[in-house]
């Protein structure tokens, strides 16, 4: 378990600032993470890595030269947001884009689109790669749809080296794919973590037995089994990696494998080092050469009780940036020169804080009042519901949609506060009031409740008055954005199933001549009835939540919240009108 | 706990195994541990550091340029045998000596006193030096007698960078006596270490509280509080260290610091950063300027949640010995130029198998036989008594020693066997069984019985017939060899309470002119009184075993077997008479 923290709530940006404290030959904090002390050589592609805390040297260990340009992190396993990396990926960038690296967790691969969208849109040319290595997360006709745990270094240092080498940022991006498509992990695992301030573990596993198949984040496993010998552990991770080779390998006689075998956190190193043995007394007899093999913690997941192995099927190629140096604060192989003498980073670092406020119209400044109003009563609705819908929500998931929705909708209301007071406009407000939603709510729905302001905000534009039709345009923008970040549809038991439908019914009513505050209202109604809907729709497939099945009979949360704060917000419109 | 391993017994060599074959590119294993893949530079001093198995990093992962140039590597939490070690320090040994360096714990000073006693014998110059950094296990004044923890790492690293700058053995030493006394570290633990095998950890501390002072061989610590927040943790490590300052500092102002804050297995990385920050700016207010620090596992106790501060006091030498870089399997730091071409090894690293069997006489080949004898009646005897000889040790220790004793007098008389039948004589043979002794039994007792086997065989010699003087010779130097490695005296409640009145009556008993026979009769007798009389004894003072008052009106169990076996090598004595 987790045993030394101070405020449970602070740990993270805690550790954080503890770890950059030591390693300031390394690296060099900015908000949200951290970059390369020396920068980014100019010209280069920065690779900016990420994810939660909890998975040291994942991902804040591994920035150096050889390695990541900068690590975006996160609170304990969830998502940084994506102001905090697109925060780390100006200060990275060294003039010729970004690729933005993480593991294939439905939080990071929302905040790391949305923010290449947005540093795309500052003029950072970013693009992302989704590291999916683990087997047991899905079958191997459903690749795409692997968790990322620790395939995340080689493939992390694959792109790294082609960026030092002077590759362009597609490039870099599909070294980083060569890399992942060869690369597959298996683990299994005896114990869970408890968070800090938690007071229990994530799961647990019976004495004498094992989880087959493992999460980083305290996911259970696929299977149990009894207890191996350290022989029968060797034995069941190379014969799983050994059935999926990659499409143009036939067989894995004559082959070359990076090697990793990653303790999770309280496996320790002889353990490791026992399992080792067998693991390269049996790559040897299946005829593939072992090459650089690395036994340690790589990513962890706190000290949960595991073990993982990881095989990067190398070509020439690979086995060259896989054999490359590299020095970081928890990863040093082979001997590099004096850093290279750095270019002062070409975006400099943004700060929220320092942003400056853009000129608005009186127009779009007093439309900035009712959304301020807006938010206000969005924020009053979930305060006054914030028990129930974490109730509905424990139905099926972790119970957090309450107090995510309470710390998201408290934060936008404060930002929105403040930018309206230094005289920002409609859009102006939404983008600060979304920033601040996605920062502090963490996780899926604050993301997408993040983009949702952002949408509106963008259509609503800081000159010109709000009309029906731009509203009705921003929402109907704001449900597109949903679908394509979350990846859900209509009939998929989430908050989709309640914006579809309120976006085209606002759509249809500001068509048809209404005015907002009735449009609004036809809408409200119909999203009122879509949530209830959701009550009779099983989850959506490949939600990892267990006991889904559950959760017939209960609307979902996300669709619940949704609907009430459409009927909330048709009340500030009234009063406006 | 430890839960991966095949058979319990396997699992230090195993471990071994798997850790050179992950590790070629440093290390090549040799008997006894590893030694830098690339051998010692000629002319170079060789530092062999080593200890039991179960602290990894330590030992065997801090060979490598920079620092060690091997490593003796014992079993779970047991020194390495004098046999193990002597053979690493062969394997390492560059033509300009060795240093050999461990933490200060009687096994250890033992078996690596006697390595260096028979290296110097082998022509191979050989020091010593125990670090004793842990300021909980002794107070300021007998600071000789605290343990070795986290420590080790700048006090090997100090004198294996001397040693590679050219210095000589003898100020290599002082480079290492130097580092040691400005260095010191302080712990605390929330949870003892399961051994492979075990049914429960060595210690548990109740949740909610923790152990002040910490052992890495999960012995407990010397108080208990409440379980502190993680800044509290500093506070306490940060104030216990800056209250004992090197003699020459007057105050921490102005200092600098090497630090180490040191996990020893289930307290995790961030964790340690959160206290880090902490620990930090608590060096910070106080005035010390904090030089490289190290913040992870570099000295572990398997899976035992604890975490230690070291600080070594920098001056000009020792700040520049700290920055120096370094390449091992498992700390690098800096860059380092491609490897020095290295000398062959100037000593060929012996197998005890491969040991010439030296030749000799007629005579003492007859006598080899008597000796053979003596060690089957031995073998024995210990077997009749193995449950007896527990029972005894469990009242006030751990209760091992009838087995300990039994896998070292089956081992030294299947190795006397093996050497008889290879026509050794009386020396050879006893030097054989006592090596294979202390091998397999391990343990101090494992120890001071080879010594004294090897005492006996040296009196002896391979040429001519044993005379009842050069056997009482022979006992009487394994006496004095026993007082001065084991460091125990007469009234300690140890075996020297019966060696030495035993060696005292035989040698007054062959001096009064009585033969062999009589005179072993008469001082075995002497034994035995001389072990019932240690029932009344308080056990020796600072020998760490919990509830040693118990132990009042029962034998100590060391003296106990002794006894037993000096009678029945009467019964041989009296057939070959």
């Amino acid at each position: 378990m987790t045993r030394l923290f101070n405020d449970p709530a602070a740990f993270a940006d805690e550790a954080l600032e503890g770890f950059a404290a030591a390693h300031r030959r390394w690296v060099r904090p900015v908000t949200g993470g951290v970059v390369r002390a020396g920068g980014t050589p100019g010209g280069q592609v920065a690779v900016v890595v990420g994810g939660g805390s909890g998975h040291y040297p994942a991902f804040s260990g591994l920035v150096g030269r050889g390695l990541a340009h900068g690590a975006a992190v996160g609170n304990v396993f969830a998502s940084p947001s994506a102001a905090q990396i697109r925060s780390v990926a100006r200060a990275a960038h060294g003039g010729a884009g970004v690729l933005l690296m993480y593991g294939n967790y439905a939080g990071d691969v929302l905040h790391f689109g949305q923010a290449a969208e947005r540093l795309t849109a500052d003029g950072v040319p970013a693009l992302t790669y989704a590291v999916t290595d683990d087997v047991a997360s899905a079958g191997p006709g459903e690749a795409g749809k692997r968790r990322g745990i620790a395939g995340d270094l080689p493939v992390f240092k694959a792109a790294a080296v082609a960026a030092e080498r002077g590759l362009p940022l597609r490039e870099v991006r599909d070294v980083a794919a060569h890399a992942g498509a060869r690369t597959r992990s298996f683990g299994i695992a005896f114990s869970g973590c408890t968070l800090p301030g938690a007071d229990h573990p994530l799961f647990t596993v019976p004495a004498s037995r094992m989880a087959v198949g493992l999460g980083i984040h305290g996911e259970p496993g696929i299977g149990e089994a009894e207890l191996p010998t350290a022989d029968e552990a060797a034995e069941l991770l190379v014969a799983t990696l050994l059935k999926e080779l990659p499409e143009d390998v036939a067989a894995p006689a004559g082959q070359r494998a990076a090697v990793i075998l990653n303790g999770l956190g309280s496996v320790k190193y002889e353990e490791l080092f026992v399992v080792y043995r067998k693991v390269a007394a049996l790559l040897a007899e299946a005829g593939v050469e072992t090459v650089d093999p690395e036994v340690g913690e790589l990513v962890t997941s706190f000290d949960m009780a595991g073990v993982s192995l990881t095989l990067t099927w190398l070509d020439d190629l690979l086995e060259d940036l896989w054999r490359a140096p590299a020095d970081t604060p928890a990863y040093r192989k082979g001997a590099l020169g004096e850093p290279e003498a750095s270019a002062a980073p070409a975006t400099p670092a943004p700060d929220t804080e320092d942003e400056a406020i853009p000129a608005a119209s009186d127009a779009s400044r007093r439309a900035a009042g009712t959304v301020l109003a807006a938010l206000e009563a969005l924020a009053a609705t979930v305060d006054t519901h914030v028990d129930e819908l974490g109730r509905i929500d424990a139905v099926a998931g972790d119970g957090d949609h309450g107090i995510g929705m309470q710390r998201g909708s408290t934060a936008a209301r404060e930002a929105a506060r403040a930018a309206r007071d230094l005289g920002a406009g409609a859009a102006t407000v939404l983008a600060h009031a979304g920033d601040a939603w996605a920062d502090k709510a963490g996780g899926t729905s604050g993301a997408l409740w993040g983009t949702i302001l952002r949408s509106v905000g963008t259509a609503l534009g800081d000159q010109e008055a709000p009309t029906a039709a731009r509203v009705a345009e921003g929402v109907a923008g704001a449900s597109a954005a949903v679908q394509r970040l979350g990846g859900a549809e209509v009939g998929d038991k989430t908050m989709v199933d309640v914006l579809v439908p309120f976006a085209a019914a606002l759509t249809g009513a500001v068509a048809a001549g209404d005015g907002l505050t009735a449009a609004w209202d036809r809408a409200a109604t119909a999203a009122a009835g879509a949530a209830a809907a959701t009550a009779d729709l099983l989850p959506r497939k490949g939600r990892a939540r267990p006991h889904a099945e559950r959760s017939l009979g209960t609307p979902d949360a996300g669709a619940h919240s949704l609907a009430l704060i459409t009927r909330a917000v048709h009340g500030v419109l009234l009063d406006h009108q």
